[in-house]
């Protein structure tokens, strides 16, 4: 039978099991024994520059991870309709408890750059990356409009403000805001150069973003 | 400045920094200048055990990754609401042209096994995960009466069931659809089993779940 | 004279007796003297793929074997009618005091396939395969309704389950089910994938089929 | 966790795995593929000496195996009892349309030394070996009167005469003897001496049993 599944994968599934699959077969068994007990949920974004495993070096177990494109959260929106993101923030909360949510951008995202072209016309007759694209819709028009910003420092203020702007968000799931004034929860934001491989922390009080010595 | 961001993942970074990233440099920063170029979307679940950066050893580039919770995909909904799933789909297959979609599930999802749970209550007043575990529902309901299946192979059967189910879903985005007839696009089913490591992958024609010889 | 056995059998007979045999004369001639004093009994298809001396490599004394269609167990019934399969177990259990069985089941099997398909014609006026087959119809009824997995995945959901219905079955019989009370007998499930060559054992407490490490 | 599985059988599944399997990967995936052809049917003891596969040197895919106590077959039967060994006769004639029907009995039989037991007690209440030996038992009772014969020597004759016994049953089967007058299905006899490693076969003519020349 002839497989038609992408050649590039089943190589690096070889690779993965000849490798690093060897030193962690135990650690992979005892996670499906008992169970996925992460306790940090990441959300970041789609682009392939961009995986959190990677960039954390994370093994098995470690991170619950949404990716979706610009690594956004929508606001609580109890509507009835499918809510992909909403489901796994609930999912990671209430059920692996988890103690601290990443919001992780990072640079040259894609998603950032149309929200931020004016002339950007919908993708598709569904757009639904307009549509998505649109929970940063009042930050990119104050951004937009300042032309004392070149494309890139507006580019990475955008990818910044929309961190701020998804742990907001966040905040208005009901169970997120309790377990965070209880002290169970703790929200984070950071944001990923994937030119020079730099990491830049949020500070909580200020909201800046600064590299954290390592 | 007392930064609180978790300890285990500067820690993880710093390995990073110093490992992976020091041979790969020249990669990153020529992604950077060129914008990503991924081939293949992954669509997995946010498990803490199925990163598919780790399964298929991928380097920074290769993957364009959806996450959420059981790597469902909704049927085609141009109702308004923010779709984050929707959303990235159209962007990896409207902006990026990938060539190939890759539906990866998993063993022991904690998703699938809510939706194989009868007496499962809704785990919160907005119940969004409830509500986006419906989409496996029918599925999940002939499978649930089956009395002769263990409760492992029950969760399996469905695990590999919902692959198929968001493949059809795939195919009811008009993009999609239109693409596969073109021959520009290929979709994909895979299944990883945490426990032991094994890579099962879908048959196109039966659509069956088989091994590759790898 | 002109012998019209079957030549493979001969050429067959031939290369055992030039090879293997030569290495087993003493072991051969000593089960000849002393009687053969198998510790297990294993319940295999007639299958001609599914030999259980050549997939556990055992040698002469090694195995009491039972084969018939879709290696079944039918429930104890004394009711003075010739039974093969429940002869040989009472020979195996209360003559040889065999310490195991095991049931062992393999893929593709064309009896189970029979009892899946609906609309299967009995195959001859006897019909002795339909009534043999019947052993499985409760199951094979839940099976057949279920529209979500594909003929393989109902094919192979049947062929375990059906090992599981046998092991009930052996337990019917009051001397199995007494001896196995004592700690005097083990009984066991496998499942050989005549397609990759796996072996999958049955876990005595989930009753699910998972490979061994071996 | 810790599986019961016999350590015996799961150490000669390694061997076979890393010896036999090797070569023969192919034929078992062809044969999975496309499907058993065996030409040839045997009707053998569950005797832990008497394995066909062995003793004919075959490979998967060759010999379509039944195996009862004393590879006996009972008389057409078409009661709508549960017909473990007719069932399997059935669908290696009318299903694999096998052209080759070898019954096969071997020395030391522990089921004919019963029959020609005279003192032999019922083994259990349920007593389904003895009425399964009840087959030879008007040849049994020739046999057992006799007392020129030495015992051993009582023992090998009716090996033989249950040989031709089986032989006439399984022409009662309506099929069978419609198509081995048809010339398309062939009827053997063979007895195999467990301590010698000698193979004799039925001449079809005489019915008297010779060693063939090989």
């Amino acid at each position: 039978m002839m497989l038609s599944f992408p050649t590039s994968l089943l190589n690096g599934y070889r690779n993965f099991m000849s490798g690093r699959y060897v030193d962690e077969r135990e650690r992979y068994r005892s996670l499906a024994e008992e169970g996925q007990k992460p306790s940090t949920l990441v959300i970041a974004c789609s682009d392939s520059r961009s995986a959190p495993e990677t960039i954390f070096d994370a093994g098995p177990g470690e991170l619950f991870v949404i990716r979706n494109v610009a690594n956004l959260v929508p606001p609580h929106e109890p509507d009835g309709h499918f809510h992909s993101t909403s489901a796994a923030l609930e999912f990671a909360v209430q059920s692996l408890k988890v103690t601290d949510i990443v919001v992780m951008g990072h640079g040259r995202c894609g998603g950032i750059r149309a929200a931020l072209d004016p002339n950007a016309e919908p993708l598709s007759p569904g757009n639904f990356i307009g549509r998505w694209m649109s929970l940063v819709k009042p930050a990119a028009e104050q951004i937009q409009s300042n032309d004392v910003m070149t494309p890139a420092e507006r580019q990475t203020a955008l990818e910044r403000i929309s961190i701020r702007n998804s742990l907001d968000n966040l905040r208005s799931f009901p169970d997120i805001k309790v377990r965070e004034k209880e002290g169970k929860l703790h929200l984070h934001g950071a944001w990923f150069d994937i030119s020079t491989g730099e990491l830049w922390v949020m500070d909580p009080e200020t909201r800046d973003f600064i590299r954290p010595e390592i």
